[in-house]
């Protein structure tokens, strides 16, 4: 067919399968999880798990449907693995541990381990090996759509963060880098027409620091108010998920002129705030007075790491700024950080709480023996990558009532390395020079990642190179969000009246309303449903013959199909109206209905 | 368009993930898995769980689409279920328990108990509870196509009896007997339609003995040796799966005039030949000699019960006949049957190993107070429907080497009641009187069953009817293996050299192969494979510059595409050679090698 439109078919609302509520549900917060529960596209099973009706069902696999076909147009071969697996694969890579609570773990009747699968790199990487020898039978792209398994702390918002969930995910496999970078840049040119093509918004931003490596991994953000990742974006092009922002790093400053450090009795500062009053009170300084950027906070916390060891660490960051958790877990994954306790401090002496200094931390603090017999700092100690040589500081004397001022990294303390930690604030610079940050949220839609050598490492994936040695094979990792990407086409396509579709992904193009008592309006909307039908538009006819106009109207716009066709009074003139699901309705004849509609619908499509 | 064709498409051996074996997978016995492995259809990911590659998850896809056509054409509307799911509605229709060792539960962090669901009857009746409260809003047929798990005990033969694996099923609700009637005979034609179209060879058998209850339930069997079910049929068009079969029970016989019955030592006769030997010998019969059938052999039995409670049964019987235990099971379910152990015999001394007669058994025997405070028996007794009031028997005296003779049934003894637990036989006449019965075995491809207001009851489900009345909806339940239809099919459908599909649900249509070594030979081909294509074809175009004819031919017929098309020699004498995936080759012009090709894939497709 030339046009757009593919098959038709037919819905009658008195017969369909859905019941529209006119009550939130009481356990939705979020726009799109109180529309799709109430407009019958969903209806929750368990905490993050939901039951799909016939109209979610129809939007889910038209997403699926765009998603397939640009996966199959850069040359994806689709396959299908398991969600039950076995444990040993993902022991093999460590993660059957290091998904910590996240993975549901099951026992079989014989007592043999298994899990659901939260994602597939083992059983991909494996399937490769236990089929592919050569080079020549690389580059390849597998991909699979497919239902994972997260048991998350906190599901949330619906489809946005469930526990039982739909995703695209592919891998690629290249025996050199180049190959991972061609695939890599195939899988962004293909999401971006995915996601193009759902209508929906999207940033892609940088999900890795480059200071972890060289892989790359970008995620595909649609910008929400209540979206669950924060990014940062600049005008000059910059952005990032804020776990990656990498902070500029200042140039050293001389320190040959400085003053030595010394310890002043500081009484009554309890807080940065008094501590940087008492500082300027007793050294003023001409040009500027102190702030808290001057002085150098330690924050003491506790890493548990996926073995279940749990180690101190103190980040120094400057006073003005606060550990953001979330950067400090993206920087020690797959170690989780948890607040020191009171044993903690007791377990430490050295740390006096609200006067904690570089002189007991890390290379000047007490020394241990590691697990490999190196020496090691007792407390480890990172800083902020903003604590260059050179810079000066006010910060704790490790005893109460006292501080230390004048004391200059690099000549009176180092650390055992740098953090990625201190939240990232509006206006802060971008790491590339292209101009002030702005912190915005979004969903996150796509994540694709250069995994390299990891898991064929693990898994022993090698195949004989172009020489005829055994070369480890490179892969790269693609994931789409499908019902995810679902909850957010809702998210951003909705009013206060209901849903609002893209006519690509709603699951009948036309709504079609017949008002009136008349038979001749009913027998005038079936003629025009079986000629839409048959032009292959996909109708929903609200036939029920005793429900009000009212109802039948407000049906259609918490529905949210793209256009709505009314039958009704306009009839005896020989006119119906068509009314875009946000826009003006207009008079149409009669007998000009089917083809105006196609037009509509053929536009909707085509936009 | 007007041909059978869709949408063509291309693969390409070169490119294909795919590898091909030449032996057979070790843990393979039966030829579909032996050899939907070798052509690299699927793979083994843990015992009774498979991962799909690309060519297995096309058939798949095919059997879901006619599936899906299906049940859209009688009305059934899809909807799509979790498969983890909490254990409550499990809980309310007793099924958590019932499922016993076969069910895989888990837990989430929080420690709620979880199920992988086996089948959804639960979630669908709790749904229309959720969404329906009228009887106008019923009939409704709703169905999902979704992966569901089974822990078995013994996972086999490939994708036949696997743990994780894909079913349609669809439930029907109706407020009155005739709605369910009339469901149940939709879908029986639905699923004759889906069978047909599939081109899988399929007999109907009762599924269930009329003797426990009105619903009927029938089963769609593709007739196999590698089956796992015994059906029978009669000439007559009686057929029955081997459970259902009901044994036609003959009259009562006047007994007035039988002889008393008395007790004999009965030295060395521990076996029935030798026990009916010796009553030849004493107790000659003018008319006929005594037989096995003449003996009443009692098999005692333990039944386990879902709770785990534990109880005896005897099972009295004509000697010439064994119990069989699936049919006994069957009787019972959801109890299991098991041996009785010798702790049972020391629990009932007076059951005497080879001479147990029903003197000590059911009403004659020792009674106990049940759960409910109602007197039964100790040992519960049940008789083969064949031991009708007035026949005579010889049997054990319950004393070691005695028997008694002209025991009568109906006043030397009675039982408990009876049970269909006796081997059916080649010959039996069928239930009916349509004649001798034959025994085969099958694939059990699908099962429709009238559940009746089980599930409605158990669950509350109920709507107001016609008199604002509330009444409790009576459903039905339908399933169709898919991936059980997949391997059945490759059953059926091949030959020492490979799989061979029918058309419709091949993974390709048309197997290309190029052999030679000048560039024209793969030029031409290539012109031949974009021509099919553009007309709609699917082509496996086997384009390996460097392998030999020998093995893209031996390729070719493993992986079992309908039409093998071969672009070779004859290319210089203007010809190629179509082929039949089992019939013979025919030289074709090559200019007319599209045309003849399509005409030939419409036609099988048609078939």
């Amino acid at each position: 067919m030339s046009s757009a439109l593919r098959s038709g078919d037919l819905l009658r609302m008195s017969s369909l399968f859905v019941r529209t509520l006119r009550e939130d549900p009481a356990d939705a917060e979020v726009a799109s999880h109180k529309l799709l529960v109430r407009a019958g596209y969903i209806r929750r099973a368990a905490p993050g798990i939901y039951s799909w009706l016939p109209l979610g069902l129809r939007v889910l696999g038209k997403i699926e449907t765009i998603v397939r076909e640009e996966m199959n147009a850069i040359g994806g071969q689709e396959v299908h693995f398991p969600a039950l697996l076995p444990k040993e694969p993902y022991e093999a890579t460590g993660r059957w541990t290091e998904y910590g609570d996240g993975l549901f773990r099951l026992k079989d009747r014989k007592q043999a381990d298994y899990l659901l699968a939260p994602t597939h790199e083992e059983m991909f990487t494996l399937l490769v090996k236990d089929l592919y020898a050569s080079y020549k039978d690389l580059p390849l792209v597998i991909y699979q759509i497919q239902t994972k398994y997260r048991d998350e702390a906190r599901p949330r918002a619906g489809l946005i963060r469930g526990r039982e969930f739909v995703m695209k995910d592919s891998y690629s496999f290249d025996v050199h880098d180049e190959g991972l970078e061609a695939a890599y840049q195939k899988h962004r040119d293909a999401y971006e027409r995915i996601f193009t093509r759902l209508g929906l918004e999207y940033v892609i931003v940088s999900a890795m620091s480059g200071a972890m490596g060289g892989s790359r991994s970008e995620e595909f953000l649609s910008p929400s108010p209540i979206g669950e990742d924060t990014f940062v974006r600049s005008s000059g092009g910059y952005a990032a998920n804020v776990e990656a922002v990498v902070t500029p790093v200042p140039e050293a400053v001389p320190y040959d002129d400085a003053p030595a450090a010394h310890v002043e009795d500081t009484p009554d500062t309890p807080t940065i705030e008094t501590l940087v009053a008492c500082a300027n009170e007793r050294h003023a300084r001409p040009d500027r007075p102190w702030t808290a950027a001057d002085t150098l906070k330690n924050v003491v916390l506790a890493l548990r790491r996926p073995d279940g060891k749990r180690e101190l660490l103190v980040v120094g960051l400057p006073g003005d700024r606060e550990v953001d958790l979330k950067r400090l877990e993206a920087a020690v994954a797959p170690s989780e950080a948890e607040p020191a306790t009171e044993e903690d401090f007791k377990a430490h002496p050295e740390l006096v709480k609200g006067y904690i200094g570089p002189q007991v931390l890390g290379p000047q603090g007490a020394q241990v023996e590691g697990d490999d017999g190196e020496k090691r700092s007792a407390v480890r100690y990172l800083l902020d990558p903003r604590v260059v040589p050179g810079t000066r500081w006010i910060t704790g004397a490790n005893e109460p009532g006292r501080h230390v001022f004048d004391l200059v990294a690099g000549r009176d303390f180092t650390a055992d390395g740098t953090i990625e930690a201190a939240e990232v604030r509006a206006g802060d610079p971008a790491p590339d020079g292209s101009g002030p940050l702005e912190l915005a949220r979004g969903i996150e839609m796509g994540h694709i990642f250069q995994l390299g050598r990891k898991y064929a490492d693990s898994l022993g994936l090698t195949v004989l190179d172009e020489n005829g040695k055994q070369a480890v094979v490179t892969m790269g990792s693609y994931g789409v969000g499908v019902t995810r990407a679902l909850a957010a086409l809702a998210e951003a396509n909705h009013d206060d009246r209901g849903l609002a579709w893209p006519a690509r992904i709603a699951p009948v193009q036309v709504h079609l309303v017949a008002t009136g008592k008349g038979a001749e309006v009913f027998e005038a909307a079936e003629r025009l449903a079986d000629g839409l039908v048959a032009a292959g538009v996909e109708v929903l006819y609200d036939d029920r013959p005793k429900v009000s106009p009212g109802v039948k109207f407000a049906d259609a716009e918490l529905l949210g199909a793209p256009l709505l066709v009314v039958v009704g009074r306009g009839l005896k003139d020989g006119v119906v109206e068509v009314r875009p699901r946000a826009g003006e309705a207009e008079q149409v004849p009669v007998d000009d209905a089917v083809t105006e509609t196609v037009r509509r619908v053929e536009e909707l499509l085509e936009n």
